[in-house]
């Protein structure tokens, strides 16, 4: 499990004054691109570079508290299945007083961004998901 | 079912050149507000003055084909479940050339905004959810 | 003149309850875009195809009057200066009830997107910005 | 002076490969918001508890070099002016590599957010922007 934290950004509310829930989308992606820091490179050479992406196939969430401005969050990533060329991630989005604001899974399929057709798994890109599989149901 | 267009916008592709996906959560979400056109004041309203909101506790999204600047997409709104606080939106988006290029399941709650807790949905707002409920399986 | 209208979204506002202010940068584009609408293939052609494009090298902006959820703003686009590879739009943005909300000043260089380079200004997008320079003072 | 950091994301790059230059409105925000780490209680406190917000009413943005998917910002927050109800801040975006991206002038008016109407500046806020106002030309 790598765990990142994100503080709620000013803007990231909406007019009921809670926290955007299409934005923890975007926090669950940043997540996965600090979970590959692990990477020579990171996230940014494996897409600028590399021209490998990870664009998202399914997207699962559920959203249990709400958030508000002055929340802080920690995101738990970790990895429920690593296929050919597949993976699914899981994000545990956990407020500052412990409880459990969302639970997201992310299924990501390695694409060659010249095709924008699916591609084998790099190498390193499966170790470091295997490094971190979660060994429980997902 | 209710459709609605979106272009995207030059700012909603990412470094791989295509739609980042967490920006298909508010164009459902703006879709759903489009919905409630129906109601008196719609969205603005029920927000503004009436604080009830119907903040997301589910979103399952399923991207079948990439989006990319210049597509443009039409989204077809449907209502798979009413229930007594919450109902689920089916919001297929296609591309102007026929193909799906995803599909999202929205699971909503009404909520009073003032007490940010569940609450009895409005007579208007169920009768506005049932006259779009899809008959098939959703 | 060109007028088109914006509708504050949901997830426009920020914590304190007002629209962010540089959201209406990004409203401000999108009114170039629309106003380049004009153009064979607009826009996108202009971006995609053309591979052509107009970055920002200067905006400047005053916030006259606050914007919330629930208001419409009409944003009148016109043009101030075309220079040999530049152009300054003005956008008037005005609330429903007539109140002045914003007024911004946007700076646009003709660019080649592949050097990233400044490039002579191809002549429709000449003619559609002269077509609708204001004869004011700017 | 005061530095922050920020990577750019992903997703705050635009159809054109370059980031979206009205992002850089909200990093500037950002980086005011980590400018009152030094408030008790920060920007969030001052927003959600004390009520008082700094809303822009000017902004003035010179964008002098690009920035892509990769690039790290340095932001350097100084205070140029520091009025009655107002201040002025500079922020110097540097690139990894030294050149300036981009720099930005943000004029804020302390706010009443209950009233939404100026009020005077609280003691501690200027206290905070005295320490940080620049002694040249701003």
């Amino acid at each position: 499990v790598v765990v990142v934290e994100h503080a709620v950004r000013f803007e990231e509310v909406d007019a009921a004054g809670l926290v955007f829930f299409a934005h923890l989308g975007a926090w669950a992606h940043e997540a996965m691109v600090r979970f590959f820091d692990q990477l020579d490179g990171g996230y940014v050479r494996l897409i600028t570079e590399r021209r490998i992406g990870l664009p998202a196939v399914k997207l699962e969430a559920e959203f249990h508290a709400p958030l508000r401005y002055g929340d802080v969050v920690a995101i738990e990533t970790s990895v429920a299945k690593v296929g050919n060329k597949s993976a699914v991630f899981v994000y545990r989005m956990k407020r500052q007083d412990g409880e459990l604001a969302a639970e997201l899974r992310h299924t990501v399929v390695t694409t060659d961004l010249e095709a924008v057709r699916s591609c084998p798994m790099p190498a390193d890109v499966r170790a470091a998901l295997e490094a971190h599989r979660s060994t429980g149901h997902g």
